[in-house]
C-alpha cells in the first residue's frame, strides 16, 4: 500500500545548554538531549517526530524506538494513526504505562501527524482543532539558582523578546529566599506583566500552603507543581486551604494520570507535554479532558510544536516558552507578535529540523537491529 | 571506603521459552529477557541483581542502567542502600516513576541486597523479616490458548512437581470459552487443590462481574487483573457487586501505585514483584503497605528470589510459579516441599546465575560510556 511504513529511523542528539541551569528538583542541567523518529512510506512521504529529556534516558528512549516499536511498525498503515497509537501502548504495556515508553510513543505519533499534515496539506493548528493560529505565551526559565539581579536581567529579556507574561523556579531550602525572588521580579516587572511560579514539587504540602500564602500580595496567576504529582489529593488539600490556582501536567504521561488529577486535584490549567504523554494523540486526548473539566489546557517545552496545539483549541490556555531552545534547531524559531506566539501554516506538525546544525551533537548508539 | 561501588556491569540475555506461550493482553511470547546487574565495591565484594521482561524493552533497560544509573552510582557507599534508592528515584525521576525505570532501579537494589547479605552473612529471608523461611506456592502458566486436554496436562504437571495450588489464563473473547475452562480444570484437579485466576487485564468491568458470577461454583480463591491496573475504582466496584476476592499488583511500578490501589480498589491479595516495583526495597515497601491494610502479600514471576521475600513477612501470602523458568538458570532451581516453597539459606539474594548455561543468550549491545 502507499502509505504503508517502511522505515522508522531514531536519532539522539545531546545538545549542550549555554550555561548551567537548576531547579529545585532535578538539580544542574548542562544540555537536554533530544531524540528524532522519521518515518518513511512506500510512497516516499517521510514526517519527523521528536521528544527530549533533561539529559538523562535518551539512549532508553532511542533502544525502545529501535528496538520494540520501529521494528514493529515497519508494514503498516501510517494514516491509522489512532489504531497505531493502542497498538504501541499495548505492545509495550508491560514494561510501559508512562515513563520511557511515554517518550518513545511520543516522538512515532508525532511523526505520524507530521506526515499527515504533509498529505493533507493542512497545517497542525488547523487538524488538531482549528480554534485559532495564536495563543497566549510567556517565559520561563530554570532559574532557582540565579542571582536576583540574573533574575531580573532574565526577566528584561522575556519582555524585549516581546512577552508580557513570565514564570519563574521556586523551591530553595529557605523559603524567604522563594518569597523575595517573587517580590522583586513582581516590582521590577511591574503589575501588567502576567506572573507564575513553578516549584517543581520540591515541597511538603504544609510548606506549599505556608508559600502559596505568602505570595498572595503579588498576584500569582498559578502555583506549579508544588508538589509530587502522584499526591493527586495533596493538590486539592493546597487549592482548598489557599484559593490559589495550582497547575500541573508535565509529569502525567498517561490519559489515566490525566483523569486523576482532573477528578482529584482542583486545579485551575493543565499542562501536558506531547513529548511524554503520547504525542499529539495523547496531548489532543489530555486536551479534550481538560475541555469537559473546564480548565484551559497549556503546554510544558518544546514551544516549536505545542504553539500549534495550544492554539488550536477552544479552551487554549497558556504556552510555555521553555528554556531547552529545542526551537533554535529548527528552520522556524518560535514566532512572537502582539505578546502571542503564533504557529506554523506549514503543512505538517511545523517543526523542520536543521539537521546540520544538529549534526555535531549526534550520539552514537548501536542502532537498529540488522 | 572498603563499600564504595567501582563498578557496574550489565548484561542482557534472551533466553528461549521451551514452546510459544499466549495471555489475553501481551500475545505470543517467544522468549523472555533477563537484565543482570553485578556491582562491585573496592573491597572486592560481588552482588548480582537483575529483572526481566516478557520479550521487550530489554535494551531500554539496559541502556538506562549503562548509562543513566550505573555511572551515577559509581563512588557511592553500597552499605547505604535506602539512599540510594532515593537518589536513583530524583535521578531519573522526569523519564521514569514507573515504567523502563522501575524495572532498571529493580536491578540494581537487589544488586545491592545481595551484597548486604553477603557481607552479614545472612539470607534474605533473614534480612527481609525473617518470619518463616517457607511459603505458600502455586503454578501458574501462560496457558490462554492451550486447547483443555494440554491445559489439563499441565495441572498435571504442576500436582506431578509437589504444588497444591494452580492458576489458569482467562480472558477469551468468548466468555463462555473461560467458563469452560476453569470448570474442566476444577472438576480435573478435584475440590482440594487451591485454584485462581487471572485475565491479565483484558476485560471491561461488566464482563468481568458477569465473569466472576458465572465461575462462582468452582471455588476460584481469587481473580487476577480482571480490569486494567489503572483503574483502581473499578477493582472495587467489581469486589462490591460480585464479592468475589480480587488480586493485583504485578503492573503496579510506584509505592504511590499501591497506595492508590490500597485505598480504591478493595483488593484481598497484592502481588508485587521485585523485580518492576525497586527491588527489594520496594517490594518491602509495598508488603508493608499490605500489612497496614490486611492483605495478604503474594508475588509475581521470579519465584527464586520471590519465595525469601514471601516467606520473610508476617501477612504472607502465595508465591507465584511462573512460567519463565528464571529459576532453571540459577544454581538452585526453587525447591518445594510438603506443598510449600523453601527460600535459600545461603548469605545474599540466594540467587547465583549459571553464568554457562546463560552465555549462549547473552544479547550484544554497545556497552558502557568509555
Ligand atoms: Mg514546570
Ligand atoms: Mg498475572
Amino acid at each position: 500500500m502507499e502509505t504503508t511504513i517502511i522505515s522508522v529511523k531514531n536519532r539522539l542528539f545531546e545538545v549542550p545548554l549555554p550555561e548551567v541551569l537548576s531547579d529545585a528538583k532535578h538539580g544542574d542541567h548542562t544540555h537536554f538531549e533530544l531524540v528524532t523518529s522519521t518515518i518513511t512510506l512506500e510512497n516516499g512521504m517521510e514526517g519527523t517526530g521528536y521528544t527530549y529529556t533533561g539529559g538523562k534516558g535518551g539512549r532508553a528512549i532511542k533502544a525502545m524506538l529501535d528496538y520494540d516499536l520501529g521494528p514493529a511498525l515497519v508494514g503498516k498503515d501510517a494514516t491509522q494513526i489512532d489504531e497505531i497509537y493502542d497498538f504501541m501502548e499495548w505492545h509495550i504495556h508491560y514494561v510501559g504505562r508512562g515513563g520511557i515508553a511515554s517518550f518513545a510513543i511520543s516522538a512515532i505519533d508525532i511523526a505520524l501527524w507530521d506526515i499527515k499534515g504533509k498529505a493533507s496539506e493542512q497545517p497542525l493548528w488547523k487538524m488538531a482543532g482549528g480554534v485559532n493560529n495564536t495563543c497566549k505565551a510567556y517565559c520561563g526559565g530554570i532559574d532557582l539558582m540565579f542571582p536576583i539581579e540574573k533574575l531580573l536581567k532574565n526577566m528584561q529579556s522575556y519582555m524585549d523578546k516581546g512577552f508580557s507574561a513570565v514564570k519563574i523556579k521556586i523551591g530553595r531550602e529557605n523559603l524567604d529566599e522563594d518569597i523575595e525572588r517573587i517580590k522583586a521580579v513582581r516590582e521590577f516587572i511591574g503589575d501588567d506583566i502576567t506572573f507564575m511560579v513553578d516549584a517543581n514539587y520540591s515541597m511538603t504540602v504544609e510548606k506549599a500552603i505556608e508559600c502559596a500564602e505568602r505570595f498572595k500580595p503579588y498576584n500569582i496567576t498559578w502555583f506549579e507543581e508544588p508538589i509530587i504529582p502522584d499526591n493527586y489529593k495533596g493538590y486539592a488539600e493546597i487549592t482548598e486551604k489557599t484559593g490559589v490556582p495550582l497547575a500541573m501536567g508535565e509529569n502525567l504521561h498517561t490519559i489515566h494520570e490525566f483523569e486523576y488529577a482532573m477528578e482529584q486535584s482542583k486545579l485551575s490549567f493543565v499542562q501536558p507535554d506531547a513529548s511524554n504523554c503520547g504525542g499529539v494523540t495523547g496531548w489532543l486526548r489530555a486536551a479534550k479532558l481538560a475541555k469537559e473539566n473546564n480548565i484551559p489546557v497549556c503546554s510544558h517545552g518544546m514551544q516549536e510544536l505545542h504553539v500549534s496545539l495550544v492554539s488550536s483549541q477552544e479552551n487554549s490556555g497558556w504556552l510555555e516558552v521553555h528554556s531547552f531552545p529545542i526551537d533554535e534547531y529548527t528552520t522556524r524559531p518560535l514566532v512572537v507578535e502582539n505578546f502571542r506566539a503564533v504557529a506554523s501554516d506549514e503543512p505538517g506538525t511545523g517543526v523542520t529540523f536543521d539537521w546540520e546544525k544538529l549534526a555535531s551533537y549526534e550520539v552514537e548508539t548501536i542502532g537498529q537491529p540488522a
